[in-house]
C-alpha cells in the first residue's frame, strides 16, 4: 500500500483507512482515506504494512529527516508495549502543552476521551526547564536509544511532626556547626535538632547543629550563641561563607519543610539536600525516612543525565526524590520524579 | 592531669607520657615527659584522661581553634574503631603528603613501622583536586558530623576483549546516531558495537550506533558514512555539536578502553559516561559489567558530595566507580573510589 506526502502530512485512501486508523489508531479519517503523522508513517512503513510514501521506503524516509529519530523509537517502544497513541505535532490531535506523544490507555484509542500518559521525548543530552515538568512523562533517549521514563508531579509535601524548642537554648559557633553543651533532651528526642556528639552514651552531653538547623533555631529565638553582634547574622554569615548562595535556599527550603510539620536532616550520603521525615514522635522509635530533597532554584534547567541518577538513586533506597524548585521571591513549589514502566 | 600549650604542641611529664604514650600511642616522648598534637590533647580532654591544657577544659580548647573540629571528630571515630593514629601535622610524624591523619593497623602503633590508612580530613563542601587522589582515603564530614570514609586508588584498566571490526561497513548519520542496515552480525554479537534496533528478532537487521561508537569505529577504517566530505570530520562534527568539548574527552576514553581490551557501553543510567565489559566474548552471553566510568578533565575538582553519590550509585549495582582524568596531553589516568569502613 503506497501513501503521499503533502505539507507534512501522509495521505493514503479507504483501505488504509480501515486498517490503519479504524482497527489500529494510527491517524485520522480524512474523507474517505486517512491522514498521519510522520511518525505513524514511519511506524507502519517499518512495520511492512505501508510500502512506500512518495515512493520512499522506511530507510528513506527516515534518512530523509521528516519524521525526528528520537521521536520515532519512543513512537515505537510505545506500540511495542501495546499503546495506541498520537503524535500532538498533528493539526487533529488536540493541545497536551509541551508533550510530543499522547498516549490512550491500553485498549482505548484517539476515539476515546481518555489519556494515559503525555509523554514529552527528549535525548539524554537536552535539558528540559523546571517549569515544563510537572505534568508530563519524560521519555528519555539516552546515546545507544534505549529509552528511560520518568513520570513528574507536583506533590504536595507535609507531615505531622509537632514539636516547639524551647527559648534561648545556649550553643557555641565553631567553624562549620553549632555545639550544644547539656541542650534539653527532647531538642535532640523529640525534634530531631543536631546529632549527639557520642552516640553511645545514654545521655546526649553535646548536641552537634548543622548551620542550616542553627540558622533556623536561632531565627526562632530557640538557640542564642553570645555572639559578638546578632546571633542570627552571625549563623547566616558563617552558612554564606561555606555554601554561598545556596545556603539561603537551602534554610528557605529547610524552613519551608519544618513549618509542614516534616523534618529535614541532612541527605548528603545520597547527594541530596535533605532526606526527611513525615511524622517524627521520638528518634529511637524513627521510621525510614520517605523523601530525597534536592534544592534547586525554579528556573534550573534539568539534565536527564542527573534526573536519572537521582532517580536511580532514590529509588535504590526506596524513597522518593522531590525537588524543591525556589523561586526568588521567596516562593517554593515542589517536584516529584519517578521510573515508569508503561 | 594538667598539661601545658606552647607553639602549637601540648607537653606533659611522665605519668603523662607512660598512660598516654606508651600505653595507648598518643604522642612522641620529649625528655621524661610527652609531646602531643593538638588534637590527641583534646581528644585526652574529652575522654577526661586530661583534666586541662593551660587551664582550659574540653570546651574551651575546642573553641580555641587551636584544634580544628572536623579533624577532631575523624580523630575520635577512629579512635572509637579502635585504631591509634597520629595527625601528620606533629613535627615529629613522617610526612605522608596530602594526608592529615596517618593510622596504624589494629594492634600496632607509632612505634612500629607499619601504616593502615592515609587520612584526608575534608567537609562535605570543600572540593579535592583530582591529582591528591589515588594514595589516601578522605574522610567526609558532612554537615551533621556524619563521616563517610571514601578510599581511592589508581587501579589497572584492562581486558581481555578481542574482535577486529571488519573494514567499510555502510551506515547512515541520523541526527545523533548511525544506523547500519544489514551489518555483520559479528559486529554486535562479538566487538558488541551499537544496539539492534529491534531487539525481538533473530536477525540484526539494523544497528543503531552512538555517535562515539561511529566516531571510532570510522577512525579505524570500519565505518563508511558516504557523506559529502570526510566521514571521520563529518561525526566528530556531529558530536561536538551535540556534546561540546566533552565529546572529544569521551572519544579518548573510549579508544584507550577498546585499545586496553576493554568494551565500553553507555552509563547513562548509572549517571556516568560509561559501563565496561572486561571480557566480552559473544553478546548473548555476556557477564555483568565491571566499572562505572566518568569522564574528567585531570585538572577536575571533586566536590565530596558528587563523590559519594557515584560511589553509592556504583556499590549499589555492585560496580566499582572508576574516574578516567583526561589530560590535555592525551594521557588517560584511572582513579577508583569506594565505601571504605574502617
Amino acid at each position: 500500500m503506497d501513501a503521499t506526502l503533502s505539507s507534512g502530512v501522509v495521505r493514503a485512501g479507504r483501505q488504509a483507512r480501515e486498517q490503519f486508523h479504524d482497527a489500529r489508531g494510527y491517524g485520522d479519517p480524512d474523507g474517505d482515506g486517512v491522514r498521519l503523522a510522520p511518525v505513524e508513517a514511519a511506524h507502519l512503513l517499518y512495520r511492512g504494512d505501508l510500502d512506500a510514501v512518495d515512493g520512499m521506503g522506511f530507510r528513506e524516509f527516515l534518512a530523509s529527516a521528516t519524521c525526528p529519530d528520537l521521536h520515532f523509537l519512543v513512537y515505537k517502544d510505545l506500540r511495542d508495549r501495546g499503546f495506541y497513541l498520537s503524535p500532538t505535532g498533528a493539526d487533529w490531535v488536540a493541545d497536551h502543552g509541551i508533550a510530543d506523544l499522547v498516549v490512550y490507555p491500553r485498549g482505548k484509542g484517539p476515539w476515546d476521551d481518555e489519556v494515559a500518559y503525555r509523554v514529552r521525548v527528549v535525548s539524554e543530552r537536552a535539558t528540559v526547564p523546571a517549569s515544563d515538568l510537572g505534568d508530563v512523562v519524560l521519555a528519555v533517549v539516552d546515546e545507544e536509544s534505549e529509552i528511560t521514563y520518568l513520570e513528574t508531579d507536583r506533590p504536595d509535601v507535609s507531615g505531622s511532626t509537632d514539636y516547639d524548642a524551647p527559648d534561648d537554648v545556649p550553643g557555641s559557633l565553631l567553624d562549620d556547626r553549632v555545639l550544644l553543651w547539656d541542650p534539653p533532651a527532647a531538642l535532640y528526642e523529640h525534634g530531631f535538632y543536631g546529632q549527639p556528639l557520642d552516640r553511645d552514651g545514654e545521655t546526649v552531653e553535646a548536641l552537634q547543629l548543622s548551620l542550616v538547623e542553627a540558622a533556623f533555631l536561632v531565627r526562632h529565638g530557640a538557640l542564642a550563641l553570645g555572639t559578638d553582634g546578632d546571633d542570627e547574622s552571625a549563623v547566616l554569615e558563617r552558612g554564606r561563607t561555606v555554601e554561598g548562595d545556596r545556603f539561603d535556599r537551602r534554610l528557605r527550603v529547610y524552613t519551608a519543610l519544618r513549618e509542614a510539620g516534616v523534618v529535614p536532616k541532612t541527605g548528603y550520603k545520597f547527594g541530596a539536600d535533605f532526606r526527611t521525615y513525615a511524622d517524627v514522635e521520638s528518634v529511637s522509635e524513627l521510621s525510614h525516612s520517605e523523601l530525597l530533597v534536592r534544592v534547586v532554584p525554579d528556573d534550573h534547567e534539568f539534565a536527564p543525565r542527573d534526573l536519572a541518577l537521582d532517580v536511580r538513586l532514590a529509588g535504590g533506597v526506596r524513597k522518593r526524590m522531590v525537588f524543591a524548585l525556589a523561586g526568588a521571591d521567596g516562593t517554593i513549589d515542589w517536584l516529584s520524579a519517578e521510573r515508569l514502566t508503561p
